[in-house]
């Protein structure tokens, strides 16, 4: 064809780290610790209400209303607003969206015009990256940094840190938002009260909008609290908060998810999203609120799921924190979230051995590991700008939601090759 | 805030015809002939084959393949390559979506690029508008037109057609791609061979690529003969074909739909669509997959829901048109989907009790229909654009997909406000 085949929004974001990564772990049937998925089946409760639902009657296998099932909207609401401490209006202020993934698509696309800037916090959720040029946005990088640890090396979470001044000097007149997300993916980062204070304070000085992926929220550790950036004061009308039902139940093929924000804000989401998908499945939007209804009821007791998910990973956490430790595969224990991940740069590998690409080094390490251990993770370069520091390029994560056989079969494999 | 609050993108799109109907059909608690879906269940077998993947183990319950379930893509392969006598790649050939509205979504955002011109032929869904603007690129439109018929009206669809001098005086250096649909929505029109072949001629002609929109593919009829204008020679490169489980298996809540075409398309269409949705709900795409399992072995014979389903609503759509054509509400006889337009002209409401709103009149009297009567349908004009002749802005669109006692209710009202 004369005319250019296709639209140039779509250039240069074929590759993706999940098809890439997820696929190599099928192909050589590896232990998977990569890709962020339980192995483990969601609780029985939300699984019965599936079902119930889908036995609950014709219109249970039609269209629901467009932004939201209106039991699903209800019950967010209602559980939100007793967590912000201010009235989420389930109409105007949520929307339900296919997965937190496309809540956030809905969210770059709604707010992001032709040369807007969005800082994005390294390292960050891969695609934030893409979804931002797609929307016509430049995403601008600020990173993490480890806290100089006395005498020893940074082994939490909780000591890497954005710098204010550097934020400060990232921020021009075209910034539109910051991205943030808490707990982090990949490091586990879970944002103390006045980190959020100090980002929320240049929202509201230099007029900017905040996309918090907050994914995680019930997934926290060691005591670490998870504070929503959209309470304080000020950030209420500035912020979108993204949600996921499948990190929320350990569902992650249920593809539901939502946006929280001003009605303003969401206004707009919502028509991306009427152009984009119309509404989401019926059935599993039920399932997701009756298993919501049930978390308002017992929230906080020892029957709450949101309690008993975040301690069995805490059990989960600890050991193959352990097990790396052990084989020198220096772990950044996480604060918070579905991963560590590890430092590499211990591990020696016969440089014959690895693939000639013109890659990172971790990317080498990875399919290294998955080729010839059987054992998939996934590299930590793949959550920074193509401009990052090197001195970020000798990690890789490890996802622990996954059960205990699954880790015991990874930690054969790290012991055995790692003398 | 003094930068644009939004991206450009959404503006002007907030206004909905599907929410807008709905929720007034709701509100006013209407005999719902608006909206498409069916009021009736899907067949027990694909019911009962989401229950069982939903208790088929952990893996059910997480992220599948990006790009389509692998059992999904495997049995629409072949169920395809069947019908169109060649073989379609499942891996690089298909991309299974949120409903087929996010296969057309992707599609347009994947090949309209800014500036493109992009011929729909009227009627047409709603949404390829605002969605081919929102690539950035121009709708055209060309009028699906009614044959002055010998000494009466115009009764079936198939007397609506294109005039293919008007449709080639569309085509300009820009022209990127032609959208068609078919059976058509709202009008019911089934395309012929000859008038795709006419299509298709131009298509190869004058570069363009076809967004063929085939979600009613299974229901035709009076002996009308859906065919794929991706069968047409030359037209496999070039063609992207739009379908859906929700109008396959009535279940539009699944939003379970694909699109298939070259690999070279549907390469754009999965860059698009890992940067949206990433991937779909992996139970109910098992579920489709077995109702194509199934279907595939039974297919032509009795047993064929295929066949079931098309046999079922030939009947409501005579009881409806009979009920349309003997109230004087005369009525175009679709020879596929799942609508009947109808003519109201012959219906005098006092002015007094209309909407003052400034809209077409189909508008208001379908408001009234809903406030008054209790009766929700949809305004034909809603599928034309802007500045469409208004020689069609005399139809109100009946959905006919619907249980007995629904038509009879919606019968009695026609009967009973018409003397
Ligand atoms: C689109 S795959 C997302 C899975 C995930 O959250 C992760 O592994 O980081
Ligand atoms: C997004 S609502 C679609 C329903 C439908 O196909 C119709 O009613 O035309």
């Amino acid at each position: 064809m004369s005319r250019r085949l296709c639209a140039r929004r779509t250039e240069g974001v074929d590759k993706n780290i999940w098809v890439e990564f997820t696929k190599l772990a099928a192909d050589y049937n590896a232990v998977n610790l990569g890709q962020g998925f339980p192995d483990f089946p969601p609780p029985k409760f939300v699984q019965d209400a599936f079902c119930e639902a889908l036995r609950g009657g014709p219109m249970m296998h039609q269209y629901t209303r467009a932004f939201g099932h209106p039991r699903l909207v209800e019950t967010l609401s209602r559980f939100f607003s007793r967590i912000v401490g201010h009235e989420i209006d389930p109409l105007e202020e949520i929307l339900v969206t296919v997965g937190a993934y496309q809540a956030l698509f809905s969210a770059f696309q709604a707010l992001v015009d032709e040369g807007d800037e969005v800082i994005i916090v390294e390292p960050f959720f891969d695609c934030y990256q893409p979804m931002v040029r797609m929307a016509g946005g430049k995403a601008v990088y600020v990173p993490l940094r480890p806290k100089a640890a006395g005498g020893g090396a940074v082994l939490s979470s909780g000591d890497w840190v954005l710098n204010p001044e550097e934020l400060r000097s990232k921020i021009t007149p075209r910034t539109k938002a910051i991205v943030i997300n808490t707990p982090n993916n990949p490091l586990g980062k879970v944002y103390k009260i006045e980190e959020l204070q100090m980002i929320a304070d240049l929202c509201i000085k230099h007029d900017m909008l905040c996309v918090s992926d907050e994914v995680y929220e019930w997934l926290t550790y060691d005591g670490a609290k998870h504070v929503k950036i959209a309470s304080l004061p000020g950030m209420r009308e500035r912020t979108i908060t993204v949600g996921s039902a499948g990190k929320t139940f350990s569902a992650t093929g249920w593809k539901v998810g939502w946006a929280m924000g001003s009605g303003k804000l969401i206004k707009r989401l919502k028509a991306m999203h009427q152009m984009s998908v119309f509404d989401c499945a019926t059935a599993a939007q039920e399932a997701v609120a009756q298993g919501f209804e049930r978390e308002y009821e017992v929230f906080g007791t020892p029957e709450s799921y949101f309690l008993q998910l975040p301690a069995m990973l805490y059990h989960k956490r600890n050991k193959l924190a352990a097990c790396l430790q052990s084989v020198g595969l220096q772990p950044i224990v996480p604060e918070g979230g579905y991963f560590i991940i590890a430092d590499i740069s211990s591990i020696k590998v016969d440089s014959r051995d690895l693939s000639t690409e013109d890659e990172p080094y971790d990317f080498k390490f990875v399919k290294w590991l998955i080729k010839e251990k059987g054992l998939a993770t996934i590299p930590v370069s793949a959550f920074y700008s193509p401009g990052h520091s090197k001195e970020f390029d000798k990690y890789i994560r490890f996802c622990f939601v996954k059960e205990d056989s699954t880790l015991d079969a990874a930690e054969d494999i790290l012991r055995n090759f790692i003398q």
